[in-house]
């Protein structure tokens, strides 16, 4: 029931590719393109429009590209001046600000909001209410999960901030904050509630508040409910991820079971 | 002005109770069945579709029950497939994921979740931004503060999750992280920012991160503002609760005023 | 594409100053007043009724009041029974209940919800995914980031709640918990992810959980990106602050581009 094509509003310039569905409510304003067999749902706004247009009568809404087979679902507010890559996933209720560029397969999961003028790698995973700060880059098969921060004020409030970087296959676990310029390397672990500044290398298990390198992630015994060391997870953890051999139909929707 | 019956879309197979009430652009899908006496505000979802429901044809909505007397305040959404006691209330866009068996006389807050596969008892308040991950279990009783986490997944990110136990009476306060498998006894009261791994017995005192067991809860020297001890909480705190005599009608959305 | 006058529902006794804008599917309730230019964008509801609304047939709506020059983002909800000077700007998707009085030129960010009968000053700015507590005080030019909490509850679940003080032009960083009855001097800075509980005076730098005075923040080695001693903090800052000669017209919604 959510398709039935009322109260749909379309913006001007706007390109919608084969088999696109807009969900009832939904707001697709100016200048907006959308790729084949995308699903928007039911009462989001894609490319909202930026502070000036409440102001400024000869505001232009710039471009906005959400890729091909994905999935936004109901009530999320993507700003204009952003690109996502194919295969996107989304829960309810997220906000995307400007002058992110986000690669393909990603998912975020509710109450999610990235801040703008972010770089996101593919095969990303936020869960839900996780706040991606300005200036933030995650590389790719970045998963961050609840109440995680990535901040980006070194003296709040300042007049310059300093983002934080992401290295690919690394988890920031629940409820971690990094710091304003903190970077984390490739296929490393925060643990959940710590506190994170300065720069870690690959492999690192960081955990604490002030968060520590413990040690090197693959070193850890950290087992998983298989009894296998769990790190570096790529060779224990396949769902949804490009070195499975599935049936992305199938799966693109229902992967995220428990990233939401 | 929230009842004026315009456009509200009620699928096949719901079934209404006696005097229930529809909010303006509320959404009932199939199977959908609402007790007596319950209001529906407006802007909810009653019976979202999961996943399959995007591409599937045959998609059949699993059936979603909302028990009677109870109040879902504006913008939530509940997924098919859920069965909720009578005397719910909740805050505003909360949201609530299949699987779901909830007791009666439950309160979420706003922009809290369950995300699904979880069993939570009878008289359960979730404050705001409470985050259920799959697979908890919470008694009776249990009272979870803003930005807690009920965690799942024991090396991030897993194929098999382990859920989190909450025993009867417990109070699990602000921004506290429960790790997967852990297990909070009756009666017991984890303290705020604490990170808890591990299995804690009933009338238990729980606080750091790493959290410990710091003594009987109802030992510790926690005086209320009437300068009484406070632990075990019953003896003290009547509101909206059963050992209360007091006039349900009245109390049932007037009483969560310090818990939204 | 906001302003279609697209099911906007007005009640009774509502005032509207000139030039006010009103999105698509927003509600004003009976007696609220907006000010002169204040835009209300869509899907917004000012004037929420109370809970006793939904039983009492004789409710009232308590008067609510929006300044004038405001920007509400799209789906806030403002409860009746509170009031904003002018210049407020709001991201999307806040809640705040009744009993709140605050100030002029106070940001909001998404998802922030404010849990009533609060105190806020004037050009005070949380960000996204705060939660102020009932009862609580925030002085003049008060500054909370991301997932921080004020409490009120000192023995939860508690009868009598016990509100949060904030002094003037003090800083709450992100994730940080301020405990029951916890009072911050004026020109002070909580570190991200503390918590505070007791007493502090004015230029404090506060620290840990639990939380410490670590010295006076003004002595404290805080150089900004300018590499300037950056506290007490107005010396440096000016965006959006009244001791910056800018067009208030221009600043107003651009200046929250990092604080949302």
């Amino acid at each position: 029931m959510k398709f039935n094509n009322i109260h749909v509003t379309i913006g001007e310039n706007v390109t919608l590719g084969k088999n696109v569905k807009i969900g009832d409510n939904s707001i697709i304003y100016d200048n907006v393109q959308i790729g084949d067999n995308t699903i928007i749902s039911n009462d989001c706004v894609i490319g909202e429009p930026l502070s000036s247009y409440y102001y400024d009568e000869n505001y232009i809404n710039p471009p906005t590209i959400i890729g091909s087979d994905s999935l936004i679902r109901s009530h999320c507010i993507f700003y204009a001046g952003s690109e996502f890559g194919d295969f996107l996933v989304t829960g309810h209720r997220i906000t995307v600000h400007e002058k992110t560029i986000a690669g393909h397969h990603c998912m975020f999961g509710s109450y999610t909001s990235v801040h703008g003028f972010c770089k996101i790698g593919n095969y990303n995973r936020f869960h839900s209410y996780v706040s991606i700060g300005m200036l933030s880059e995650c590389g790719d098969f970045v998963f961050i999960y609840p109440f995680v921060v990535l901040t980006n004020d070194p003296t709040p409030p300042s007049n310059k901030l300093i983002g934080v970087k992401v290295g690919d296959y690394s988890q920031i676990t629940t409820s971690a904050i990094l710091l304003p310029g903190c970077e984390i390397g490739k296929h490393s672990l925060v643990s959940a509630n710590s506190t994170v500044n300065g720069k870690f290398p690959d492999d690192s298990f960081i955990s604490g508040a002030p968060a520590k390198f413990i040690g090197k992630l693959s070193k850890m015994p950290f087992f998983n409910t298989e009894n296998k060391k769990h790190y570096p997870w790529p060779k224990n953890f396949k769902r949804g991820m490009p070195w499975e051999c599935i049936d992305l139909s199938e799966e693109k929707f229902s992967s995220q079971k428990n990233d939401m």
